[in-house]
């Protein structure tokens, strides 16, 4: 086995300009719930990671729902009376209202007006709006364009799109560790040309799903690249079952801005992947939030509804509709940077890697404290600039291995971190003093 | 079922000044821990609700406890050498040390001060005394008056009373609800002419019940109207085993002055009732105070005893001996004000709106979140102004509601009303996605 | 029975003199894990305690440790080329590195420097260094007597040392009390001309142990003089069973300097010991720390492993390593002062009276409140200045005597003081209101 160890974050391969690069490739693509634009996304995943892309048809009942026709876009503008595009997907795939029905004819301002979504607090951003479960069309443009469009105007108004039976596609990667036990990594793929709100996710999600394919792991991976709320209610109904083995779980999205981490708990509230995630944070120093769950925000939603009540909670950044740019063209490759992606990239390994080694062991020798000296265990890292800590972990490592903590735990109380207390456990177990219990 | 969600508090037809009206007529009316001042109160009390007056023979043992004396009082003074009575019964109940023995005769005033209390720190005011279980006599002035009397001066002092055995008289007043779990509303009636100690109580708690009385409740609600002390031990003697009918209790007194609310928890610390009271001060957003059960105080003594141990707390405002006023002729008409009584009287609507709606519901679609837009479900509620806090009800409802969450709890973690919880829980059950539990 | 109510700290025969007395006789003495110094000491403790001595064979396993060799040491110096003594053990026995095997030859100042120790920051200082577990010889000296040696010059070093098969030993003292329950109080014997680390300790130990051997007692008290780490090792492996009888124990160290309490909790954390000392210690008003348990430090280490997990927690005042004096030769008779000892003996007094008081009850009457004014209990103790808060603590007692709050249980919610509440529970015991719980 190729413990993680030897991989830490520092040393990953994954810089924060790959992550980057990859949400450049990604950013263009009209993407939905449905339609080619997932399946063009997730074929660039591909040249990442071998995916598997499924299909599911419409009409399908997933629970209480049933998903839908496919919708596919190809053009679609606004030209004046002078048959100039005033208004033009190619400029923007935020200009059509996501699945929107297509339309094309002459109307009069009044008309089309009622079709019309604008921001007139950020009168230069083009809102991002859908219309997934109520059919309708329309457009969305800055509040400038509009105010630049007049009354007695005509106006030709083209939605080269189509709703119809088809499927909803999904992305799925499975790294399979030593057990059954599964860490979900959930990322929703539905959002247009949106950089933060879904593409610094994929792109964190794809790359740390590949540095992971090449170690040996204790636990499974499971990534999942979804249309948000209907993807996951899909894929929780087709693996109703299967779906209890995931043991611990994140749903990665809005990683690529300034904001500080933030951190939304499962609804249990207190499971092992929260206090990872917790302890990490609090460890970093630095300013970040930790919330209570909540039913609303992404796919945590569905993996936390009662009926499932899985231990995932969400990490992000800033959190959706607290920062200006969300939802709007501003969230575009500007918005996001290299350097914020590398640093949730790298928590996010971390918090893997603690995962991976927290394990609970068992003192063999534990009445009254081994004599660590005539073993050599001082000497035998003395060498090492922090031997200092490497004998506290030892004394905590025995003192706390009662079969009842855990090294997150034994890291809680004696702030020595779980990389740490995992090099001095292996030492102790090589000599005999410690067992790990399965 | 008029449910008394029909019935909010700032529709309650009870007027600070019907309140107030109420602490008016029964001011002058000299009560003790029994006879006719208690007998003469009930009956004012009768006028608003059909409350039941029990009388318990002297001689009755209630416990560790006899039930005392009948004590009676006509007239009492002291009438210095002239003739003229300086202190005078008439004026102020509060002048004769309650309980007091009968006396009629001339002595000297280094005799007759042994018998009078005075408040030298206050020295306007004349304090309330009592001497309930040792005989005694005496007359309680202000303490300008005490220095106004002369040392060679011969007085003459008569209390017109009797002690002699009778009754003890307490009000009852039992609401029947859907269950036997019943509320108890419990308020002492054995203080004279002090409006905040013991009238805004009574006041309260008399048109408290006459609004419930009108509603079909989910609980059975008891009204006490009981002597300090004596009189929750007499009941708890009489009622040992129905007593444990009472799920949830408070003690209610000391709410008419512009003191902030205070609330004692029971003994339990925290039952539903010390649940709901401080939900909803917090809930207030104003200043309040919330503290531990001690084993002082009022009635909650009694039904906190370790035999009874029920979920009895006391709401107030100003705690016992917290304010000058306590306890003095300054506690009178004007210390008590409409506006705080109608106050406390809405929030004592409202913790029992609040208990009645606190059920528990179990989601009947509990994997992933149901389609609620399919159902009309937004729509059916979108005209209402605050649909946007609706729709968070139903997504909180329907997450939290595994059974083990009653609706206070929901509140407590989504910040919204139980109220709301309530309305939105009544169209998730219609619409079958919400079961009631029993 | 003579309850130790009686002999409240403040009558204690025991003054902060006679407790500096005894470490005055104590100090001259070089003390290490074996040898005489240690038989020495504790025959100068048996003038003040019955206790006896054991010895234990050099070679005897002791769960994973072997007791060591014997180590006695007669004399040693350093003499300049003129012969002249410049290092002395007869002006302190700090100069020998503790454990030295014996030596005696001239030498290099270049191969004698690889054998000195000196405090380079403190160069006024005689540090206190050894090496028990590893044969080695050396010197402690300031750095100031370092540096007016001469690379050039020749050196005679003599350590008249012997490291030969023997014993160690140990001193132990059991007072027999009702029960076989223990409260261990452990104090390590193995430093040498040391004041504060390790003869406060000391002092406070024996004095305690003389005091409370003329009471009847309901623990049984166990007092350990025993070498740091390996003493408490071998006694825990010859007492591997009987340990568990052990209930509350303090490792008793670092008493004597001005500085304020430190309290390091027991493993558990929370057992009645730990409850007993952060109850006295919040009392006391004064500033004071509370530590968690950590494994490094004292014996709680040993008795705190996690094959005893002994509810024992360490009473100190500035820990080690945090008082620049700590191991050096400035742990001298000057720095701690019979003040503090006092203060510190009279906290451990108030800790077993405490413990000793500590007894739960139950109310014969739990339905409401009994009437104590007929039993003239008001008046019983009516005279004493602290009447009111007599009747406070009656309340206390009978509202939670209810089986499951011991007495401390009840000082920490009413703040009224265990010994208070145990006289007067002594007084409502006597009126059959309540009954002592085994």
């Amino acid at each position: 086995m190729i413990s993680p160890v030897t991989h830490p974050a520092t040393d990953s391969h994954v810089t924060g300009n790959r992550l980057y690069d990859l949400i450049v490739e990604l950013f263009p693509i009209c993407r939905s719930i449905t339609g080619n634009g997932v399946r063009q996304s997730l074929q660039i995943l591909q040249q990442h990671i071998p995916l598997t892309v499924h299909e599911v048809a419409s009409g399908t009942q997933v629970f209480d729902w049933t998903v839908p026709k496919e919708w596919n876009i190809r053009d679609a503008y606004i030209k004046n009376a002078k048959g100039e595009k005033i208004v033009d997907f190619k400029n923007s795939t935020l200009h059509v209202l996501n699945y929107s029905t297509p339309v094309h004819k002459k109307m009069s301002f009044a008309e089309l007006k009622l079709h019309l979504f604008t921001l007139p607090s950020q009168p230069s951003l083009i809102p991002y709006r859908t219309s997934y479960y109520t059919e309708n069309w329309g457009f969305c443009l800055s509040h400038n364009q509009y105010l630049a469009m007049t009354e007695e105007e005509e106006y030709e108004v083209c939605i080269d799109s189509s709703l119809e039976n088809g499927h909803l596609t999904y992305g799925e990667y499975l790294i399979t560790g030593e057990t059954p036990d599964e860490v979900l990594i959930s990322c929703h793929i539905c959002h247009p040309s949106l950089c933060n709100d879904n593409l610094s996710g994929i792109s964190i999600a794809t790359l740390l799903a590949k540095e992971l394919s090449s170690l040996s792991l204790r636990y499974s991976y499971r990534f999942l690249f979804i249309p948000g709320t209907i993807g996951s209610i899909t894929w929780l109904a087709l693996h109703e079952q299967s779906a209890f083995n995931i043991k611990h779980g994140l749903v990665t999205t809005l990683l690529g801005n300034q904001g500080n981490f933030t951190y939304k708990r499962s609804r249990r509230g207190n499971t092992e992947i929260d206090q990872v995630v917790e302890f990490l944070l609090t460890n970093t120093g630095k300013e970040h939030t930790i919330i209570d769950f909540f039913p609303y925000g992404y796919d945590e939603r569905q993996y936390c509804s009662p009926g499932f009540n899985l231990p995932v909670g969400c990490l992000m950044r800033t959190p959706h509709g607290q920062f200006p740019e969300y939802h709007t063209s501003a969230d575009n490759l500007d918005f996001v940077q290299a350097p914020y992606l590398q640093e949730a990239f790298s928590l996010f390994w971390t918090i893997i890697q603690t995962l991976e080694h927290n394990r609970t062991y068992l003192n063999l020798a534990p009445k009254c404290e081994p004599q660590l000296g005539k073993r050599g265990l001082y000497k035998a890292i003395s060498g090492e600039a922090d031997s200092k800590s490497r004998e506290m972990a030892m004394l905590w490592l025995l003192n706390m291995s009662d079969g009842e903590h855990s090294l997150l735990d034994i890291a809680s109380k004696s702030a020595i971190e779980v990389e740490t207390l995992k090099k001095v456990a292996d030492v102790l177990v090589q000599h005999q003093l410690l067992q790990q219990l399965p």
